[in-house]
């Protein structure tokens, strides 16, 4: 009975795209329509000198994210692991440490039994969940450690590592959301075992090209940016600045924040536009320092670092197998990466080596490349890794994070309820979405 | 040497409409872009039988608002005394109560003590501000009243009545900011003496009209929304469905979170595209029940009322002294208005006049009419009274509130220093834009 619905689908990011396929395969007459000149959204590979691939958006798949290794081996790619050989690095207070202290492990454990509590696909429904969004996770997290450079440290790795903000500007519900959506700390925050394991041969975007390409031919539209959205009792109607396209349905696969910059007619519901006036986009700045080798392995050092303080929260060695060049990347978030972004260009220059050199040695400080790239600046991204609800947006406006409006539904890795915020969320979001448009 | 500079404003609200009048009474050649088909922003004044104005958006102003004392008197209109006759009515966990206990007065000082440390210029420069703002302002109220029901009806008196949002979503920064902007708590919460003294004749969009009609022939264009901005060396250029308008500077006269939703060429830079993201409208519902005359007069009621709990917060007698009719206007904030939002109509209005009974008996029960207006469902408003920083995005975006972006300057009642959020803060918020234009 699917047969012939038609379906248009608002951009061509991994959510998008993952819906696009499920539709098209259901019988669905589909058309995407994508703001950017590419497919893929948050993701852009780089390739520098002897093919060396700079992942500078979403980049790695891990364990229990099945559908982003089923598509990949569908779509004929290959992932290789990430580099990790030797020890991580741990900078506490501005010294190296040889491993965090007890308590650290202690909180994760406790957030982790929070967390379990949780129904991911309604967080607001929790016992505690009204308490916990109007606990601000930095707070919680001082009241909790056992000392102030714990409690920053763990608020670096959680806010930002994981949500790309500050401690401070998020509620202890999202925080269990996001562990709860991926199962815990452990797969979070693991490289080899984790989600950080694998990357994609040729990047994430190559995926989203071939996924794209297994598309009907005239499925998809670039540069086609949405700018309205109409729909009535026979339909909906997305306008772009070139024209009109017609469904019966449409799904908007963006995340919250830029879905609420389409104009809608008639306007959304007031607690749907209220939800994205609240999910602001988390502020990460991802730097990619390149040298004629990886030297840190020859001292023994894997290039994996976090700390608990200074503009760099963590780093990874991102060096791929298949080329000589050493690549260190360096994650800064929030207020850190506000202050990167206030700096000259030469001053942020210096600030950035300076961390990679406290990971990895004076040596840092002479990159053949370091290579800058900030989503925030992205109008068709305005920050990443993913939207993140404000303290009390959960409990206030969260049922219509996912709640269709007549024949407008909802992907986007935001409106996951297993690993949201990650590529696999995008696609889990996007297949839901498609499977709602087919159950009517 | 400002003579023949052009200059585009957005919006024609109380801020741009101010900024417009300054700006062509110093000579610049100036365009008003409005959304709407009709001036005024977040005003609406709707006329009942008798002649008996209903002001749906913003109504009031008081003591210390001498811009607009000045404008209603320089555009030939009056005001009139908000109708405060009889007792105020205290509803207290359900009940009714002479008067607040003792540690209301103790914790409004306490605030009052907080704000003048302020600087409502740059709240993030207070020594506290970071702690400040990272603290949920529930929270602080649960751990600084006396008891639970006194925390929460202070947090309903000051986060519902004067941002319309709820005590969980907002910091105690931000609040204090608000009262730093007002002067304290004593003027924000007054009715005679205060922030709610005094009301126009004819209504807010009255005065909004008569500016209007004070600009040169050919100024404002109405029904123009401006769906993006390009700037370069040369100049600015707003576009609209219909075409361009260039200048050499413009003024976005909207509220954030209305601003970041226009497009922006080249796109604003993070930080400043960053606050729009965190600047969600505040959520108040507005409802007025007309009765043959104001019948709790009889009573010794004054109909002005505050409440601990239930969906109305507070009720004031909107009546005229023009018209005989009675006129009954009640205020829901944040989640009792969400709840009131997912209400049938029948549901909805058993549930207000409940509401207005408990203050003034049950003849409540049987208006002539109920009016309900929701500015959150409005398309160029999407939420009032104003927009407010969630909680640590003072500290992290504050200093990109009012910063001009190359040739484009903001205004809009959010960005005011002296009474932020009224009226008063908007007209005040565009003159400064206007001045910051012709300073160059």
């Amino acid at each position: 009975m699917t047969d012939g619905i038609r379906v248009v689908v608002v951009g061509a990011g991994f959510s998008g795209l993952a819906a696009a396929l499920a539709l098209t395969r259901a019988g669905a007459q589909v058309r995407v329509l994508e703001a950017r000149d590419r497919v893929g959204g948050r993701v852009l590979t780089r390739w520098l000198p002897e093919l060396t691939q700079v992942d500078l958006g979403a980049q790695w798949i891990g364990p229990t994210q099945d559908r982003m290794y089923a598509l990949v081996a569908e779509h004929g790619l290959a992932t290789f692991a990430s580099a990790a050989v030797g020890a991580p690095t741990l900078l506490w207070a501005g010294r190296r440490r040889a491993e965090p202290p007890a308590d650290v492990a202690r909180v994760l454990s406790l957030l982790d039994e929070y967390a379990a509590r949780l129904d991911p696909a309604a967080p607001w429904r929790a016992p505690e969940a009204a308490q916990w969004d109007r606990t601000i996770l930095g707070g919680w997290l001082r009241s909790t450690a056992g000392d102030g450079d714990t409690a920053d440290y763990l608020g670096r790795l959680l806010a930002g590592g994981l949500l790309a903000t500050g401690a401070d500007e998020l509620s202890l519900l999202h925080l269990l959301f996001y562990l709860c959506s991926a199962g815990g700390t452990a797969p979070l925050l693991g490289m080899a075992g984790g989600a950080q394991q694998d990357r994609i041969v040729g990047g994430p975007p190559a995926l989203a090209e071939r996924m794209a390409g297994a598309l009907p031919p005239g499925t998809l539209t670039l540069a086609a940016p949405v700018r309205s959205i109409e729909q009535s009792a026979d339909g909906v109607t997305a306008w772009t600045d070139t024209g009109r396209v017609d469904g019966d349905a449409l799904v908007v696969a963006l995340a919250p924040a830029l879905a609420g910059r389409i104009r809608y007619a008639p306007p959304l519901p007031a607690l749907r536009d209220g939800l994205t006036q609240r999910m602001p986009m988390g502020s990460a700045l991802k730097v990619h320092a390149v040298y004629p080798e990886p030297f840190w392995r020859a001292d023994g050092l894997s290039g994996v670092s976090t700390s608990s303080a200074g503009p760099l929260t963590e780093t990874v060695d991102n060096s791929t197998p298949t080329s000589p060049l050493g690549v260190l990347t360096g994650f800064s978030y929030s207020s850190e990466a506000a202050t990167l972004r206030g700096m000259s260009p030469a001053q942020r220059r210096r600030c950035l080596l300076e961390g990679f050199a406290a990971v990895v040695g004076p040596r840092a400080g002479d990159p053949m490349d370091l290579v800058e790239y900030d989503w925030s600046s992205e109008e068709w991204t305005r920050g990443c890794f993913s939207g993140a609800p404000t303290p009390g947006t959960w409990i206030a406006y969260g049922p219509h994070l996912r709640s269709p409006v007549g024949r407008v539904h909802w992907a986007g890795t935001e409106t996951a309820t297993h690993w949201a915020g990650y590529l696999e969320g995008a696609v889990r979001a996007g297949e839901r979405a498609a499977a709602e448009v087919l159950a009517g």
